[in-house]
């Protein structure tokens, strides 16, 4: 039982307060022999990184990542891998005019309502920074995944930036222009908005998921329902099936409505995820006024990709137990 | 680590394939003390029971539950309850003939790839008779919520099916005939219809869920998810959240856009759930024609309301272990 | 979490109270495709069953063991495999006058104490029935282990019965008759004596058991330590090690001292446990009295050897993580 | 599932290698509001330190822990705990001469030969440096029990060091000297020696552990079995018992013999345990001779009292979820 951990058998323990000394994590359960990659860590760190153009929000952090243990010789012992980093823009004391009253738009007043003694620097635990915790441990599965699945690839996609549709292409399609411009002005107005990201899991091996409650679709929307702005999560055809008739769906063929997923195990095809993102709420927060992210969903796509590196990292080690000759 | 459990303290494990002899559930976490209401169990039982009206399926099963163990003397004793439900409609003859065939639409073919040897009977684990296990555990979860949250209650409710709409009302609403028109239609022609179903959790205790991986959102989301037909989870405004501005969300001081979760944990508002379900695929399935559910959200409204008690009585008794003086 | 479950991959979950309708267990991880043999399940029942000789109990019961899934056309199916022993010698109205009175020697105070609502027939779940789910869970892993493991082999065998010492044929020892003897002597007079028991696994796979908290040792001896009379537990030399010189120990290259345990892993070697029990306290019990054990050691040999191979089914699945090319 | 884990509810994930970057700990599952007592983790790491007078070895090491998370204002947040030790006087060079023959008396072989990939620099996680983190885990407990049961108070006590015994005061009986005296001889000699420690849980609370595998009993003892040079636990009487009649030990009424433990579960008494030491291997190995302890059971004190208050800790919590009116 662990409110800080996620996965059965290749397993994530998140820990660090945004405001506190460091972030980090644990990563279990990931075999001896994994040859160790630093340029995925850090292109995932990179790419999660915030005060890259005007669309992510200002605050400037290395996040030199150290790993502490669990890998020698470039590859991994078998033994758990603990990755930190140190909180460097901490300026705390902002913080403490803040200390007795809740911060609008963050879930201060039920953590203090929860907890009584609590962190009132910038949200401790429900901060936007935990989600390193995720995107190394994400790295580290995706590290595992290139050589027990070298065909996989994982993508998020933005589709929707408020009203505005983006192709499959995501910021590479041509209206993204103007999705920039609409930020921009979101802003400096100090307004948000919401989107929707789609993760698409190209190649995926066949026989991931186990039947009943660790379902693969299951597991997967846990995984990006665990991640604090999302307010939906829909598999293939999702919502849109609702309102269609079965001899339509199932005997047309079109296989894509499954969403790569059949009886919670995933069939070899394409899985894909639709991910709704609510607008961001620290528009309300006084102290991150103009450093905020017009769209947090810009910045969670690493995330999103980490979340699901390690729900299939973990599926792919379960399936060695499946059968008895294996 | 386990693929039939659900829940990290109060705990269900589902045993039982479709056409074997039994189906059953064993409990673990309820603590001692809880007075065992027959009548709980009876009615989810009922509700979950095909072969009532036009718009269910016609296997007939007295689903007649025997508690083996756990309860004594009128009151749960804090050891395992194990309750089992003998599989009496089976006519697992019938399925010999299809022994070497993968039911269309089903997951055979996707679980004998992982399994190698598989019950062809009926779809072993993923028949919808699974359910039977999670709607026993949620009449116990509902008993100890009865003493712990007196003033809770749950109820999931039809919204859409197909492109026809309902109130909040669900079958109360006057549109409902018309529903079951379509439905009786859709039988006749071997057809099937999708559906959007409801959750609505009133009168929640404050403070339920864990800040990190166990949001009570990513808890109640994959509970839903790991139901067969399901295709898509929202929390309160959900993928309409997608396209809106902070300003107007979050100003608006509108808190039902929250969907009674912030921060991942129960504010005490009400906690409303949209669950997208697809049109059931057994219309494929040649030994099922005729009597199969031509819209399978109506059956599953008990199992989607026995997964949210699941979930509930989980994050109530982990409540007590937030902070020291407890 | 779980109160009533044992092991990490290979994992069983017992239930049922000793005059409740039934006993059983879930078995958990158990892979698909092992192949069922009904005849380790009924002689590991056979021998644990009580009314054999002077030496056990005279509770007679036929102890049917009804597998109610897991188990199809000869062969597991991966999925949870549940089986049920009716309890039929309950007599459970004998239990009644002492419904407030804790039996002495039992835990029946300290149980009221803990759970306030307990089951005062006949101890519930300490009773030593509950050993039930462990022979049967054990009787499984064995299967699966005559597949993984072919040349393995697990004994238990009585090597001091109070001060009587046996060799290592344990009941096969000359001595034998005159314990016997003792024996019957003791149960006459309503006395009891304690014993210790050689628990000795013969060609096991190398690799097995986790370095830190998983050692092989460690959770052997855990396995032994959940046994109701079980006092001590060592390894190899155990005790006797406490006393000697380094030099003497290790230069000698007896490897024997290890007890085929190095590091928390098995060397392949022989490993060896002793387990110690105390003289049994149903003596006190005015119900049991003339039915009781004289020396429950006799009786637990066939549990000692269950909780063995479920440790040993556990790290044999458990191995298939430890690199990334298995 | 986690082979660096240990505990259900309060949870401790050791993590680092002998001669890697650093060692640490996560401790989950701690409440919020525990008040941070700096001078029980002092004391703790001071007295597991090595380099203090002729009997242990002479390896100097600061030990400065690193508190990365989860203590806030002097309290616990009831967030992950983190803490890390950096390893300063690593020496690996001297080990790359060894990188390829394992050391003898050590576990090297079987690692390399479980995980392939090992870290050959000073046994990896099988060092003695990795109960570091048990000792840091076991210092939060203990401040988590000052305020949940002040009472209660757990001290190591060496009862035989080789076959020389020592009262119930340790090293404050009077033939400690000679004691010592041996073992700077052995020391000189590169020879060491076992020993057997009492473990002494005085005045703990009630109805502490699970009635079936989660026994007080068992969690202790494979809490002391999960320590490198441990080969025998034993509760109260423990191998004594098995000599002895039911009539004498249970009539007698000497409720010691119980080990304060009965039916699995606390009674309230003194919990006694004894743990056996077999002599250190290092003594073998010959980049640590002459720096070796020459018992290593002294060394592992500290080491004692952590595990069994980690298991005190995980059981007092534990006790909440009893019963439902609690």
């Amino acid at each position: 039982m662990s409110a800080n951990s996620f996965g059965e058998v290749f397993q994530i323990t998140s820990f660090g307060e945004s405001h506190g000394r460091a972030m980090g994590v644990i990563i279990e359960g990931c075999p001896a022999g994994v040859t160790f990659d630093a340029k995925i860590l850090e292109q995932a760190l990179a790419r999660r990184r915030p005060g890259h153009g005007p669309v992510t929000s200002a605050r400037n952090e290395a996040d030199e990542p150290e790993i502490l243990s669990g890998v020698f010789d470039g590859k991994t012992l078998g033994t758990p891998i603990a990755v930190m980093v140190r909180n460097q823009d901490a300026r705390s004391q902002d913080y403490d005019k803040i200390k007795n009253e809740a911060r609008r738009g963050h879930a201060d007043d039920v953590w203090r309502d929860k907890f009584t003694h609590v962190d009132h620097r910038g949200g401790g635990r429900s901060s936007g920074r935990e989600t390193l915790a995720r995107v190394i441990g994400g790295a580290f599965a995706e590290m595992m995944l290139r050589e027990l699945a070298p065909e996989l690839s994982v993508r998020a996609i933005p589709r929707k930036v408020g009203e505005m549709q983006l192709g499959e292409e995501g910021i590479s399609d041509p209206n993204w222009q103007k999705v920039e411009l609409m930020l921009a002005k979101l802003r400096e107005n100090g307004d948000s908005v919401g989107g929707i990201a789609e993760v698409r899991i190209a190649r995926p091996p066949r026989g991931l998921g186990q039947p009943v409650f660790h379902k693969l679709k299951a597991d997967l929307t846990a995984a990006m329902m665990s991640i604090g702005a999302v307010t939906g999560v829909e598999l293939g055809g999702g919502f849109t099936l609702a309102e269609q008739r079965g001899l339509q769906v199932h005997v047309g063929h079109n296989e894509s409505v499954y969403g790569g997923v059949r009886g919670g195990i995933s069939t070899g095809e394409v899985i894909q995820l639709r991910v709704a993102f609510k607008p961001t709420s620290s528009i309300l927060d006084v102290a991150k006024r103009g450093r905020h992210d017009p769209c947090i969903l810009l910045r969670a796509l690493p995330v999103l990709e980490a979340m699901a590196y390690l729900v299939l990292a973990d599926h792919i080690l379960w399936r060695r137990l499946d059968e008895v000759s294996r």
